[in-house]
């Protein structure tokens, strides 16, 4: 057996030359590909401020004629808010080389997958889903960060359509940026994202939200201490953001959600009963969960900026 | 106006030598009081090492004779798990010097406050009920550290009976640990730790146990970030102690998940109804009063060890 060829990452298209963009391209170019990079994205203002940073070589305001850039690109990378999504996969699937691959950077996949579905056409075997498990509250091409996907997980969600070579490139791609990079299908990587880091948002907006609308709210955060502080950190997250990726993952989250409020009947049940002896051993599994879980080698040990937002 | 002249904290009497105990005289001593510290713990290794420390001059066992300590003691602080209060409460009563103050670190109050209305007798108006707000996983004397308490909030909940002059010398006590002190009443301090520390410990252990009792535990915690580890970091901390903590407050603490599940109910609905309107409001209010918590003066900024546990 032999590895297959480290294949061609010179000439990329990032179409959103936001935090996402401007990273990948970034760390692609630290890695020593991406010899060309062309941006599009909405602002003259960030493509230059991308430019600037040494991101991109060149930028194209959305609405202008840039197709062209296309044919030859290597490599596309889709890293603009979930709602473009579809409606500039219609536009680039006809324009792509034979040869070039599509790749994204949205938190939830399967609508990801549909929209793909519904207008990629020839060019769909061209598209490998993505989703960098990273992110920071800081946004704009300002933000682009080499080192923001190293260690961290991409999870790539392949179509039973996407071609091999396709698959290939884009996973030595994120590879190339320090991630490490697994393989799920999008309706098993939207049900897992749905526990482990949808739920634990909206647990973490719903509280904050329940302490904030009350009368002696400020008395409240003025009492509180580090275990507070961190299990509301990611309630700071980009509202519309979230917003976007709850409705794209409605079902999932919605199941979520009914198995975590039977979680805590129980647990309000034993303390209802006084039981301790319940409520001991509830806390036992948890902690020993909890433990094992931070010695594994999955373990996210990169430090979190305070706005660290991992969508 | 005169401030009141600093009032002694030469000899201090602390009994549970554990990672609270210790790190108060040690934290004591470095601020130039404590000049004699006698220690009362269950175990002789404990004790030696506290003296090896450098927190305890002398130690000893519970169940042994020193009760002599506490005519001369400036300051007791008790320290000890919470079921052990109330009978060493009973104990030392009788003994205690007429200027000496009791403190104790007990995580709930109003429990405090009627062990010690039931057992101290005519010297009820000697104790401070005090509840630091600062921990950490580690445990024993070994643990000990002077600068635990640093910047963290040291809540007092003094009796109506409390003597002027006791008050007086738990709160210099506690500020010379390098804490800010404030008061409350014991029940108005129940309340509050209920919403801001023991519902996010609830929430926490029941997040953690919902994700670990699922079949595919070990793939569920393989992909989650920095976000559900940060959720969940307080669901590592001692399950007896929060065991205690949740059956001393449960009335307030049951209030609290009536209130969470609420906000939860609503959540889920906006979300069932596809109500994004609703879900970016309920998302922006939370993330606007995060954002305002973290700039407060008040927020807590020390970074947490892995299993800080400021409860």
């Amino acid at each position: 057996m032999s590895a297959s060829p480290a294949p061609r990452l010179d000439t990329v298209v990032v179409a959103g030359v936001g935090l996402i963009g401007a990273s990948f391209a970034l760390a692609l170019r630290a890695a020593g590909h991406a010899r060309t990079v062309a941006g599009i994205g909405r602002t003259r203002a960030n493509l230059d401020a991308a430019i600037a940073r040494g991101a991109i070589d060149r930028g194209h305001e959305v609405q202008s004629d840039w197709l062209h850039e296309l044919a030859g690109a290597d490599l596309v990378l889709i890293a603009t808010p979930v709602a473009q999504v579809e409606p500039l996969l219609a536009r680039i699937g006809p324009h792509l080389g034979a040869r070039s691959t599509v790749t994204d950077a949205g938190s939830t996949k399967q609508d990801v997958v549909a929209a793909a579905h519904a207008v990629l056409g020839d060019a769909l075997p061209r598209f490998v889903p993505a989703h960098p498990i990273a992110g920071s509250d800081r946004t704009g091409a300002v933000a682009g960060d080499a080192a923001l996907f190293r260690d961290r997980e991409v999870i790539v969600t392949p179509l039973a359509e996407t071609a091999p070579d396709a698959l290939h490139v884009a996973t030595a791609a994120w590879a190339a940026t320090g991630a490490r990079v697994s393989s799920l299908t999008p309706e098993r990587h939207d049900r897992l994202l749905a526990a482990v880091s949808h739920l634990p948002h909206m647990l973490a907006f719903a509280l904050v939200d329940e302490l904030a609308r009350r009368s002696d709210a400020a008395e409240t955060f003025a009492h509180a201490g580090s275990g507070l502080r961190d299990v509301t950190r990611i309630a700071a997250s980009s509202p519309e953001m979230w917003r976007d990726i709850a409705l794209a993952n409605k079902d999932a989250l919605a199941d979520e959600l009914v198995l975590y409020q039977a979680a805590l009947d129980r647990l309000a049940q034993s303390l209802a009963d006084g039981d301790g002896r319940a409520l001991e051993q509830l806390f036992v599994r948890a902690a020993t969960a909890r433990r094992a879980w931070s010695a594994s080698p999955t373990y996210p040990r990169a430090p979190s900026a305070p706005g660290d937002d991992d969508a």
